[in-house]
């Protein structure tokens, strides 16, 4: 199985698509491609939060604001899975949720021994096209997804974890010398009152997923946020509809959320914003 | 085969696909993951306007206002198909829909008695938070869909229809106390001459979906719709591009289109608005 | 495997999928569903860069304005591949990218030798329905999507590409009377200096495609782009993060672009705008 991630919107998507059924029989499943563009580090949260429930797969991820640049490209290998990419950092949060008790290994792409996919071309513009500036080198400067990650990915699904550096376009990395994308975690007071923390992302029904761990709530029934009081509840329906609410969200962090409605909107936030939590007695 | 329908956006529904594909070999088909948030009454339509299209199926339905809750959750076999979801009306309309000459079965499932997919994590700090408030019980309080429905849907589509009852974690219910979505009907004068109804939906294009059964528009030429006088034709193309008009559409529905325009806006009408049709001559 | 492209949105092509299921295996892959709306050439464009990419594929694309009109239903072959679709110039434009060395067919789907897919349909009221005004012929006359063409190309996936004339419901026709969508070229000045074209389409990035071929910007250092001088880079890192730049795009042809920012909103360009390129001296 491969999955694929991207910030691409469409149709781009499906010229990777394309380049994957050429090369192999994979089955692909799509994560999202309208991840916030460019922005590595909210789709190596959702990676982290979603990837771990797949079974063993190759995972293709290009949020890639440096495409073109000197940036390498990646493979790495986490326990049984694989995750191609841009060394941005976006690999690596989720490559440390799925190593478990495998091994953890880098590979670094070598784009001049990757056979890319050509396409099916007939004129002769095209073919005059095909010489000219863009498609001197192995790959074109903007679209390393189609070009670089995919066919990428595709030799890597069919190859066996353990033989991957026998890949001829892989060389043997450092994982610690790979660009890192540290979550930031939350400030916790030792006495349990009082979190200091930030907003990771928003999610598309307008929760705001903040770092602070869940059991920060413990049994409170209300809680202080950013200086407003609110409920605390296990459930959106332990508030009215439209009211606003702290909770444990799917992913284990507290989220200020509206039961029906949009947190982000009634809590003004957005993802990078600090947030302080306080526990409140009423 | 299992499509996947909810009010998700993205990435959710992918974590859904991990969880089935951590379970079964099934084909995952999507149906739409866009659908009005929180809105039972358009996915309601939309479903039953829609699965009857599938062959055979196994179909995860998670638009849940009520998730958290104490509503059921629901496994419902309609004919050769079976429907999994909550217990708030979104299944049962298409379930008439489906249900052919075959049995209409509904199943509570015992989220206590269901196997919950657990998320590879590594780690202290997940391990930490996986004891803590949210995980305590067998799923998560705010994503039924990854945790209940999912592992549900995989477990029933690997199930022959005969054996669901042997489902370890389904209790056989009664049809009859399940939430029902009732769409509304609209009312007609004995002499087909006038149509009291309301909008079901808007769909994507703008096309404005009553339920005012196709079959009142006859041979008009002209229709009255909420007062103004539109032309009713066969296709869109039978008024100028940007025209307004009344058609049958591709659910035997009057609709208020434009030709390649947006109907909604032109009159001012959105799903729940009430609509009175009256045949004209003129 | 079957491509499928059309503007509808969700989740009219489902409906489509569950039909394509009742009558083949094929593997589906979409293209994209939110193709600007009733856009023949921005959906020609991209079929053209995004198909040839695939393996030997039955291609369903439904962007239709004309649905319900007297134009014709297409099937094309094209080398290895078949087309299905709307006779309005959609297809003929990735058909000749795709043909390669192989024949180029055109063939005519008869509605009324066409089998539909009927959906399960329980109740007296659908059943009166289905004999109304919208059901009476072959197919709706709003939804060819699905009551036309993912029937018909579910058929031509299952039949070799030499029996293609066999098909009951396709009738021979002749590729020089399809109607054509001819993408317009750029004019350039014999010295190399002045490219006189358009924008073909916005990307989702906000990528301005023209149809300027790429070899135009040369070794140059700066373009003159409507009159204002801006950078010509091989990546979008040669300039700064919200500068704007020329490059030639992974389709070949010169693009204004912004450094992980919009080129539309930064040029003020829409697709179809003039663009008048010039080749600079600083």
């Amino acid at each position: 199985m491969i999955t694929l991630t991207s910030d691409f919107g469409t149709p781009y998507p499906a010229a990777m698509k394309g380049v994957l059924c050429q090369r192999t029989d994979a089955r692909l499943v799509d994560i999202a491609h309208d991840f916030p563009r460019q922005d590595v580090r909210a789709a190596a949260f959702w990676l982290r939060e979603t990837l771990p429930y797949f079974p063993p797969a190759t995972h293709l991820v290009v949020v890639d604001p440096g495409v073109g640049t000197d940036r390498n490209a990646l493979v790495l290998r986490a326990g049984e899975h694989t995750l191609v990419g841009p060394d941005n950092g976006v690999l690596r949060p989720v490559a440390r949720r799925l190593v478990g008790d495998g091994p953890l290994e880098a590979y670094v792409i070598d784009e001049s021994r990757l056979e890319r996919v050509e396409p099916t071309v007939e004129s002769a513009q095209a073919h005059a096209m095909a010489s000219s500036r863009d498609n001197a080198g192995p790959a074109s400067n903007t679209f390393h997804g189609r070009d670089v990650f995919a066919p990428a990915a595709a030799a890597v699904h069919d190859t066996p974890l353990e033989a991957l550096e026998e890949c001829a376009f892989l060389e043997q990395g450092t994982i610690g010398t790979c660009v890192d994308c540290e979550l930031p975690a939350a400030t916790l007071e030792a006495d349990g009152t009082r979190a200091t923390g930030e907003v990771l992302v928003v999610d598309d029904f307008g929760n705001v997923i903040t770092n602070v761990p869940g059991e920060f709530l413990g049994d409170c029934q209300h809680v202080v946020a950013n200086g407003e009081t609110v409920s605390a509840g296990e459930t959106f329906a332990a508030v009215a509809v439209g009211e606003r609410l702290a909770t444990v969200g799917s992913h284990g962090y507290v989220e200020l959320d509206v039961n029906q409605g949009r947190g982000d909107e009634a809590f003004g936030l957005e993802a990078g914003d600090r947030i302080i939590l306080e526990t409140a007695e009423l």
